[in-house]
């Protein structure tokens, strides 16, 4: 233990001095992703896929109790197909892959990479789709996604990605809407109670929805550069998508109508902003319910008889329990473990040596806090559960703290400025495509949500000085 | 219940009559998949979804309890790296899908959508794999994989399908051996606990081996036509990727060697396999560890009081007790209702009216032999979960005795030739791919495998007469 100081981690940049190169320093030093061979995609390792399964399971399981099921549709798009959206297309035309080629031969028609699935899901809504029977219909699908970034970052921006996309169809625009607001609000509650990272839900502006809805929901994050992270989308698409891929039901009354469809996304950069929400200059620091190992036990003095049956005795009991331990019996020194498991953000370090056995207890340490408590063995797997608990919880609040913090109001154009360098502002806005371009080239920052929650700031746009339509969040962004 | 045999399932072509039209009525019919607008894709819908989501649970559980993890790595493989293993570019180059641009802009290197992914994981583990402390590294993929296929099926052979790949690297070419095999025998303990499929373990001939692999072992299944289907493959790579992609570790005594390295995957083609092995004239017959609903309740008489009320009791018991269960309550006839589950293979049908109700008791009827069972509500729990494990036993045991009374020893040519109209042959083979080729184009058949069970048949190939080397399954195959 006494090497603890001595070796403490170095080779991760310091948050305040160079945040890109901390976050960079963090994900590859702790083997969550490495970049590949191929432009602008990533591998996630296991360590960081780790992370994305827990997510997958957590997310799986509310879509499941909101009564969606999963399915699979085809990862390629006919051109024909993916251009009867005409704003649709246009959003998504200049970022996607396209296949010309199936082996030696030329294709007839060549196809893209999904960008995302509304195209080839409607289609087949389309067919399946008859009668107001079928409706609503609730389905959600796993999987990858490309879109030809020129800027990338692992996890936040990358051509490939891993996601989840629900496609709903609904027989009115109120049920539509109804079930737009009801994924955004499981998104909401999965980014608190899960993630333990506080967001901020509201609506897009016309310029930021999704390229062919009828209106645009997001949940914002703060990082700890004070930049927004976009974690999550629903849309509402109104009939826009119904109409162009033809998707028509047969109401009670005999009439033929067309759907309302929805569609709802998130994916791996939720990682990156868990991340960015929750790490510290030591490295990661994983919110205790999406890390792969929650608890890791540490044997002290590992040659002394008994410490290594003891540390996989308390594996054992903690494992049953349903808590995710690993023990780390390596022949490292003890302060080398320390910094590694710091590093890579296991909630708690369990320490027990020969001293700890003869006094039936160990030694926690909490990531979050460094604070540690002497735990007498009888009571280890309730205390590590509550531990846990209060972590996540802890964690939370410490990021919803830092938010508040670095959020201003704004009813001057000056206060907007200075206010979207290393935070969130909010102000008064007139809604207009041009005053929002011009906000973003004078300031950098882009219009991020017409939050739920409003105040009323003033009556005028903080910009431009024209009635104001809402309330706005602005800041700079991923 | 009068209406049971009236309403008979008349839509989907009986099996002895036309097999391929049968296994197409039954995967559209009972919504397992759907054709979509992509040439060669399929949709998996949400019922065939189920399927396979079951199927990874018990498959993933087993690779982790074998020391696996899960990673990601890209879809898009550069041609220059798809083409550093002579023999795999061979083997792949002819069916994959490739990508020329990105938006609007010509790629200065094509990208080829990988149809596997050993080029891109060697080449990772190449910068991973340092030193023998880094040995052995084993890690699975699920994913999505694209081979442009001319005669597509649905699950069997489709232009894009879903799987799971798992790449190993070893010290020795005896760990990689070890490691090919152990994997091969998850695979075989699956097929029989989890899918209730009989299948023989062996070795591919040259000619059927992976494209780069040293030694493919496969399992093989045989349909209700008596044809082979491939479920899964095992192969042991030896150092021909490492050598190509240049993956080497410094060992215990400081030398720099090239690994070992395995690969192994089985696809969304095992659902059609257990399609084929299990289905009958009425529809599917799902074994009950992959089936999404294990049990149907179905109220009878459902106007009478408490009727409802008694079926939602015995729905919340049997889920509490992990049993996935369904009520069909909706307004359809109960003949209706009694077919369209049989058709989906349900593996139990529960029936409760008001007269088992006073009974304190329900009818249980199995899929598989229609047996009907009176049951005692205070048993039920138990009684269900014993039924299913008959139904899978019983699954099992009556494939296997399919198999057995379709397959023939076979010590002359003529005895080949008949044999595998309809079955399996297993005789003595001299190993020759010329031979190979021959008996092919002579028969229709190839060779499956040469099992680790062997029996000495004769001292001469069926074919040529040349001195036997092994003896060999013969079949016809998807």
């Amino acid at each position: 233990m006494a090497k603890r100081n001595e070796e403490f981690v170095t080779h991760i940049a310091s948050r305040s001095y160079d945040f890109p190169q901390w976050y960079t320093d963090v994900i590859l030093k702790t083997d969550m992703v490495d970049y590949s061979i191929v432009k602008g995609c990533m591998v996630i390792k296991p360590y960081g896929y780790g992370v994305w399964e827990l997510i997958q399971d957590e997310m799986d399981r509310r879509f499941k109790e909101t009564g969606h099921v999963n399915a699979y549709f085809p990862l390629l798009i006919p051109e024909s197909l993916l251009k009867k959206e005409a704003e649709h297309v246009e959003g998504f035309a200049p970022e996607v892959a396209w296949v010309t080629h199936g082996g030696d031969e030329e294709l007839t028609e060549r196809l893209c990479i999904r960008p995302t699935s509304e195209t080839i899901i409607c289609s087949m809504y389309s067919k399946w789709i008859q009668s107001y029977r079928d409706l609503p219909l609730l389905i959600n699908q796993w999987a990858n996604v490309v879109r030809w970034e020129k800027n990338t970052r692992p996890f936040l921006r990358t051509s490939e990605f891993l996601w989840q996309e629900g496609h709903t169809a609904h027989a009115t625009f109120e049920e539509a809407e109804a079930e737009t607001q009801r994924m955004l609000e499981v998104y909401r509650e999965f980014a608190q109670n899960v993630l333990a990272i506080p967001v901020i839900c509201g609506r897009k502006s016309e310029k930021e929805k999704f390229a062919g809805a009828q209106a645009t929901y997001t949940i914002e994050a703060m990082m700890q550069d004070g930049k927004a992270l976009q974690m999550g989308t629903s849309h509402n698409l109104s009939d826009h998508f119904a109409k162009a891929y033809d998707i028509k039901y047969l109401s009670k009354d005999g009439k033929l109508e067309h759907c309302f469809t929805t569609s709802w996304g998130t994916s791996t950069r939720m990682i990156g902003g868990l991340i960015m929400v929750h790490g510290d200059d030591r490295g990661l620091v994983l919110p205790p319910r999406v890390a792969p190992i929650q608890l890791v036990i540490l044997p002290i003095a590992m040659h002394k008889a008994g410490v290594i049956e003891k540390a996989d005795e308390i594996y054992a009991q903690l494992k049953s329990a349903g808590i995710r331990v690993k023990v780390d019996d390596s022949d490292q020194t003890a302060g080398w473990k320390f910094n590694q498991w710091e590093m890579k953000g296991v909630p708690v370090r369990l320490e027990v040596g020969p001293k700890d056995i003869e006094n039936k207890q160990v030694v926690l340490v909490r990531r979050d806090t460094h604070e540690k408590y002497i735990v007498p063995m009888e009571t280890l797997t309730d205390t590590v559960k509550k531990l846990l608990d209060d972590i996540h919880e802890s964690l939370y609040n410490r990021a919803l703290a830092f938010r508040e913090a670095k959020t201003v109001d704004a009813t001057t154009f000056e206060e907007l400025k200075n206010g979207v360098n290393g935070g969130f502002v909010r102000a008064m806005w007139c809604g207009d495509r041009e005053c929002e371009d011009a906000i973003k080239e004078k300031t950098g920052a882009t219009t991020r949500c017409m939050p739920f929650e409003q105040k009323h700031l003033s009556d005028v746009c903080v910009h431009c000085g024209k009635p104001a339509k809402a309330m706005t969040y602005f800041a700079k962004s991923y």
